[in-house]
């Protein structure tokens, strides 16, 4: 029995969850579970653990971490009251070998006694701040997905993780730069303030109206291009590390959590 | 030949790490290095690495993670150019099976290919911001130690590692909580806000006046004692885990960084 978007839209966070993990809900998750934070998802097994760990550290813009799972522990206790992360996405990627081999809305099947599973934050958070602000996001206000690039800048590699750094682009008026750096900048968890402003050729990209991933938005008069670390960026490092398995969330269809957008740190149990 | 606190209070951080890895000098790093990240130090095995990390990853403010070396590695590649933990910090704890079994000026013939280095975060950020926008803290003007205490708040656990979280707490004037607060809050790196306001009790502290780790401090007329997460709580839970091998920093002996105080990210390579 379907449910669609519309039916969750102004839905809480529990009822999203329920309708995700029953399969009657495999769509996109943006705009739902309003005020709560959204997460990308990596599942692989222990063996690389320690190096993505590192590389996430490393990396804090493009893989900003706020969740670990214990090793074939599929339970995200930190955030949430009943995450299962098997089931609580809406439809996963899986590759082998470093390559994209399947998808699925379930994987209880592929999960295995050594699998860790990692959630990191996604652009969502501050998008919501830079939107109160006033400031339009055109990609949000035309429906479609942002803009998002690969660089010159390359990642601090750890282990077999490596790679590029990838961005996402969203078009600023010139006199709101300032502020859409300090908002951006208070959401570490949210990949922080722009990785760079002004000129697409400096970090190497050619043609900014021809976006690597997602789809192509102009940049309008007035309007300066401003390129934020992406979480594309560990799913290219994954892809070349070449594990012999590896699950993510598929793109758009994130891991919705029980910690609020705005926590200061996005540890349930945290005592505040 | 020893070089005094005082030869070092206005060197640059490439002297006074000099002056340190010689050997010349071995004494606390208050105050040194201004402008630049000081960090705690927690060196183990590679085999309780993952459930560090994970650790860490839970209890960010008591264990805001800023770098992590590579297996067997001893160079923190992503906080300075030329750090060596091995011979950086002036004075080492040695813990045996999770009792402190000696102390060391240089570790180089303790250091095992199977070795991970971890920096933390330190308090010493926010405590120059704080005193920066005009609020006295007691323990710096009297040059003691800050007062800390073992609480009844529960960290999240992670494998072996598990414990009571620790405090540290300064007495701040009734009018400025909220700005300290705040203030606080930017330095995730450096505990972030604070844990707790106000009671003692609340958090199981029978007497304020009678700190577990550190000096006494005074809570004065119209002053109300503040507690943030306190390095300790990691070396408090290290101790519990019993780990065959485990080298810290010895207290107030940090590691000083090429990272300023103010950075985004603790991530030299980082680009920005």
């Amino acid at each position: 029995m379907g449910v669609t978007y519309l039916d969750l839209k102004n839905a809480n966070v529990a009822r999203v969850r329920a309708a995700i993990r029953s399969g009657d809900y495999t769509g996109h998750t943006a705009g739902l579970g309003a005020g709560y934070l959204q997460a990308n998802v990596v599942i692989m097994p222990e063996a690389y653990a320690l190096d993505f760990m590192r590389f996430c550290q490393r990396n804090p813009k493009p893989c900003p971490l706020t969740g670990v799972s214990d090793t074939g522990v599929p339970m995200m206790q930190t955030m949430g009251q009943d995450i299962d992360i098997r089931r609580d996405v809406p439809a996963y990627s899986i590759y082998r070998d470093g390559v994209l081999n399947g998808s699925a809305t379930d994987i209880s099947d592929l999960w295995q006694d050594d699998m860790v599973a990692f959630a990191l934050g996604c652009s969502f958070t501050f998008e919501h701040a830079v939107q109160t602000a006033g400031i339009p996001l055109w990609h949000i206000q035309n429906d479609t997905t942002v803009p998002m690039f690969r660089t010159s800048v390359q990642t601090v590699p750890a282990g077999r993780f490596d790679g590029p750094m990838v961005v996402s682009m969203r078009a600023i008026p010139q006199g709101r730069i300032d502020e859409v750096t300090e908002i951006s900048r208070r959401y570490p968890l949210a990949h922080g303030s722009p990785l760079h402003v002004g000129d697409p050729g400096k970090i190497g990209i050619a043609d900014v109206t021809q976006p690597d991933w997602g789809d192509p938005a102009p940049i309008g008069p007035g309007e300066v291009p401003v390129f934020w670390a992406c979480g594309v960026t560990p799913q290219v490092a994954i892809e070349q590390a070449q594990l012999p398995l590896c699950i993510t969330h598929k793109p758009g269809h994130m891991l919705i959590t029980d910690v609020a957008e705005d926590a200061e740190v996005p540890i349930l149990r945290h005592p505040e």
